[in-house]
């Protein structure tokens, strides 16, 4: 295993940097760089060759290794969590708000690492370096499509291990992630109990319920309805434009809420003169902006890498195997638990509520903080993280 | 404009009835019938020639023609909302649990009357008579598909207007209806006033925020994606039946709830043996649920019915045309709001909550109740009205 540090800015790679810690202080460009492993055994029994999947870090790890915190990705995002990596990159990474100097995840103290998962959505970003169905299988020289074996969140979990282990971490401050990022978090909670001293979850849950399991079913749905996806194999060919975008539609319209669409849009028509009930044809404001903004994200992204999230997220429980109370029963460190309180994805009533109990019975000291919600729904875990900012730096103290 | 019976039983057809009032009482079997018009123009200036569309009715027109109380059906539904056409028929209409002698809405002492809509999605289902995209146009012989004027709810009110006046009855005791059955509730109100004297409006609202808009355009979706569609020109070839399976789909899941996925299906697989983590054909038990229940409906439901009737759910505000509080100052009849409280397509916070206060404050008698509200969601408005049975058979009396 070796890590290879990439500079996005000219693309430039610099291979066989073994356990190579950042160079760069948040306050200068962040670094996108390459963990490899040779060979990984998924848990369901497959086998992935020549893993690659990108990371980066914010901060320095300190002599002792001790003061990392692994940061874990949601759905459709990527180890890009805070920073820019050029100085013309007009966004930062989604959780810039709480991560850097002075920051609830300070930077002046915190060696903050995230990684892109397995089956990264986002392939075609040259920011991101993921291995999935994408990925050429070193046996046949082709593209995995839907050859490529079956992950688990857990298999992200272990992949990240194998990461944080080339870099001599053997314990972590915290694990933090929001929704998918979420469940990897408990997922190292129960996996790594002694490795892991505060698990901090946002919108999400300790498994995915049957109404989850059901939506993410339908997210993936388009897709397979795009006569183009033809079973996965449809690299080098027209790839399934049309299915993926409007699965993204999906994604993106189940993450956001009501007063989002009430403040944004109204009912304003997406053309001047257009009428929407004029023409089967025109729109309105929010069917143009969603087309506008899927067709963007799918530009990067990859069908087969949506499905096998889709996957990962629908057989999601703690501990992987088990009963969600027997993987929640592995876990030791004190949890931080950050719904939205207007969430439709993982609606905190079903999820991070009924968790908090179940956590606070098992003896673990619990904290429940929904200060994040705002108008956005799920979003505002990545949105407005910031609003819970105070709170999660205290979690740290504790 | 004229009446047309038709035993469902047999099929038999006996036409030319002029103004048929029913013969039957609800502890009869309840016949279909069929209302014609030659043409029928609508709100956008488009023309359709011979209009047909079902009704059925419960109970008994008075001499005086003042006892009637219209139903209008939700977006899936039809005319069926009570009763049984068959003897033999497992399931009753689907709000059979209120209409009937001595229930709320009493066949003893009105006349409860509720039609087919134009493009009624279930154009295939024998049950069903409607006039929409897979109609043959007279002019040239073959189906119009997409060159079927486009309808709004204002058109759906104006065709079941002529249906009464065909029957003589020039007031309503009440307009009641669920989901989309509740904006042509609304839509009678501000468009006759003085013929409406209540209306009654379960799980919808007074116009489609923007956030409903979008997810209507989500549920069309995977039509458009469906090779098979061809721009709605599919009538004699093979039909975007996959397409249409999955946005019936994303209607059956959105119309639901977390809680009935937890008590119904848990986080059981689909299978016996079939670990979902295995392989990427291995489903949960809801997933292949979904799949069922939705290819049960696709099978008697009609692609582009089924956009028409999204077009015409996305264009509804409310008096059709102004703004919603325009629309609403129409209004002169009490109004009875039954929300359930945990409905995703009309959540009552956006919907039903602020129009209870808007609706007061130009001076109208409000009642509000979220009884119904059980583990269904959206659906309670369907399955769970029994429990608003007293509110509703109170406010009749008002």
């Amino acid at each position: 295993m070796r890590s290879v540090a990439m500079r996005l800015g000219g693309l430039a790679m610099a291979a066989g940097l073994l356990c190579a810690a950042p160079a760069l202080a948040l306050d200068g460009l962040v670094e996108k760089k390459v963990f490899e492993m040779p060979s990984y055994t998924t848990t369901g029994g497959g086998t992935i060759k020549n893993v690659r999947i990108g990371w980066e870090s914010y901060g320095k790890l300190n002599d002792a290794k001790d003061n990392a915190i692994l940061v874990t990705h949601f759905f459709s995002g990527s180890s890009h969590a805070a920073g820019k990596y050029k100085a013309e990159d007009t966004a930062t990474g989604y959780w810039d708000s709480i991560i850097g100097p002075g920051k609830p995840l300070d930077t002046d103290k915190y060696f903050i690492i995230s990684s892109d998962t397995l089956v990264n959505l986002s392939p075609k970003d040259p920011t991101v370096v993921t291995t999935g169905p994408a990925s050429i299988n070193p046996d046949t020289g082709k593209p995995y499509g839907m050859s490529f074996p079956v992950v688990t969140i857990r298999d992200f979990v272990n992949v990240q291990k194998a990461l944080l282990d080339s870099l001599g971490i053997k314990s972590l401050q915290a694990v933090m992630g929001g929704s998918m990022g979420s469940l990897q978090a408990f997922e190292w909670g129960a996996s790594y109990p002694e490795m892991v001293r505060r698990v901090i979850a946002a919108i999400g849950g300790a498994e995915a319920d049957p109404f989850l399991i059901g939506w993410l079913n339908l997210w993936a749905a388009p897709i397979k309805v795009d006569p183009n996806w033809q079973n996965g194999d449809y690299y080098g060919k027209e790839e399934p434009k049309a299915g993926l975008t409007e699965a993204l539609k999906l994604v993106t319209l189940h993450a956001r809420h009501w007063k989002w669409a009430d403040a944004t849009f109204g009912r304003k028509w997406a053309e001047e003169g257009k009428d929407p009930r004029l023409s089967m044809n025109n729109q309105y404001a929010i069917e143009a902006w969603l087309d506008k903004a899927a067709a963007a994200r799918a530009s990067v992204s990859d069908a087969n890498h949506f499905l096998y999230l889709v996957k990962a997220n629908q057989t999601f429980v703690t501990g992987n195997g088990g009963t969600v109370e027997e993987g929640l029963a592995k876990i030791k460190a004190p949890v931080l638990l950050i719904p939205s309180a207007d969430d439709m994805v993982f609606p905190p009533d079903g999820n991070m509520r009924p968790l908090k109990e179940r956590l606070e019975k098992q003896g673990l000291k619990v904290e429940y903080t929904d200060a994040i919600t705002s108008t956005l729904g799920h979003l505002d875990g990545v949105v407005n993280i910031g609003k819970a900012g105070d709170t999660i730096a205290q979690f740290l103290t504790k």
